[in-house]
């Protein structure tokens, strides 16, 4: 049976650590630092997702910025609120300053705005999501560092690395290739020295080079797809899928599983994240951990 | 036995392409594409590289701007010789506009300057090699164009698809990761829907992942590592490599391999580039390329 990583306890020991770096700021230097969390329009999952988001930052210390602007806001006046952001100086308290250390932009969009250039007006000093294109590119670029790894797939190498598997040297193979997950964890497995295939929807044969992993990444959004056949024995198997699927058994008339067949896999593997409970809890904690780095940076310069 | 893909005749093809869409740019808005080529010192290999590509630019009726400077330049002077370029306005002729349309800074520089600094203060309007992080972020990226793509990657992309070789849905295996050629080929690869395995100097049998594929860039700089017992019968191979072997039976005492044994590869491999004349024709072919499309963009504009 495969260990289950319990991202839920790696992600309140990480939430922890980041209170304590909150805490040193403050005490050290006042400074309390800030994030801002924008949202546009009132689609029910986002404001589940942003008010996730908010109440952690309240919990670890961090200042909340909450902006919530109309849906039918214009792309201009999006980009406008953008710069502002970009440009924001630290509040300043009695015994404190709080810059804004960290912009995030609750996707999706509304269709009529342009999403990638919505991102890439934000400062990426300030990008805690790191979507930049800069920061994208030097996370792909041997012997460069982007300022902020996105949050997910930061969060998928703390599950490996926290529950003591090596990366480097090993097969990693990644499903989904994203610009969100798929692609950036592939850079990371990359710049930690694995070996590392990308499958995706065009690949014919998916199951036969999953096989050969002693990693997976699970990150194509679809219910269940990994089976316990395509999995080597004692593979490690992070698993990001997030999909609703019907059960009358629940209340809801629905539960959510992963992209991987938890009850098959668990049989195989070595390691395994649970949906919910795996990656879910540290895309959060892990937005806490680079706003906070953020901070730190802007202490340092 | 491979059949052998003729890089200089592809090359030749894609300049005379090139030729051809330089005297429509003269002929129909009176505008000749510019490209600086800029050199720091004066190593042989970087001299040779230099003048041919200053002579290629000549050849198809690109305006070549000389800039040659001392080996103790300093990083700041650098950096100001690029902004200048940056701004440089178009020189107007009697009868003709000549917009400076890309710049390229000859790699390596001396050891006392900061190449990522260097290729990160070129714009990236002008970035005709492609380098640039914001650049390589968006090859990159799903959904996102990069104004220039690396040209030694697009022409391992042009030779495949010039001699037929389809890479949706095949699978790739690249060998090497360094910036300018192993990892933005594989992007470009991802980006056209071939599966992508990525294999370095961290894998510990890179022969049995490479035996699996229909496409294999070798890009490692070892001579002669890919034998023939690591080819899949028919797969493609497209040989980067460029190393020197010493060679008593030459009057020069050496002569140039690639990381292919193609003795032994060509007699496996359905398709295969030779060194010389594989790859190395195309790079020059695609900066021609690079810098007459910047010129076509800047007449959208």
């Amino acid at each position: 049976m495969a260990q289950i990583i319990d991202g839920k306890a790696i992600a309140a020991d990480i939430r922890r650590e980041v209170a304590a770096d909150v805490a040193t700021l403050s005490s050290a230097h006042s400074v309390v630092p800030g994030l801002a969390v924008v949202i546009v329009g009132s689609r029910k999952d986002s404001q589940t997702y942003v008010n996730m988001k908010r109440k952690a930052c309240a919990e670890v210390g961090i200042r909340s910025v909450d902006v919530d602007l109309p849906e039918d806001i214009s792309e201009l006046a999006l980009v406008a609120e953008v710069h502002r952001l970009n440009a924001d100086p630290a509040v300043h308290g009695a015994a404190f300053t709080s810059p804004l250390s960290g912009i995030l932009v609750q996707l999706p969009l509304p269709k009529h705005i342009n999403e990638e250039k919505i991102l890439s007006e934000i400062s990426i000093e300030k990008d805690v999501d790191g979507f930049h294109p800069l920061n994208i590119g030097k996370l792909a670029m041997k012997g460069r560092e982007p300022l902020f790894v996105p949050c997910t797939p930061k969060g998928c190498m703390e599950l490996l690395s926290r529950s003591g598997v090596t990366v480097k040297g090993k097969r990693a193979v990644v499903v989904g290739r994203s610009n969100i997950v798929g692609l950036p964890v592939s850079l990371l497995l990359l710049k930690a020295d694995a070996t590392v295939s990308i499958v995706h929807s065009r690949t014919p044969d998916p199951e036969s080079i999953v096989r050969e992993a002693d990693i997976v990444i699970a990150a194509a959004g679809q219910a269940m797809m990994i089976k316990g056949d395509w999995i080597k024995p004692g593979a490690a198997v992070i698993d990001v899928g997030t999909n609703s699927v019907d059960d009358p058994t629940r209340k809801s008339g629905y539960r959510l599983v992963g992209d991987v067949d938890f009850a098959e896999v668990s049989k195989i593997a070595g390691y395994l994240t649970p949906v919910p409970g795996g990656v879910g809890p540290m895309t959060v904690a892990m937005l806490l951990k680079n706003t906070v780095d953020g901070a730190k940076r802007g202490i340092v310069e």
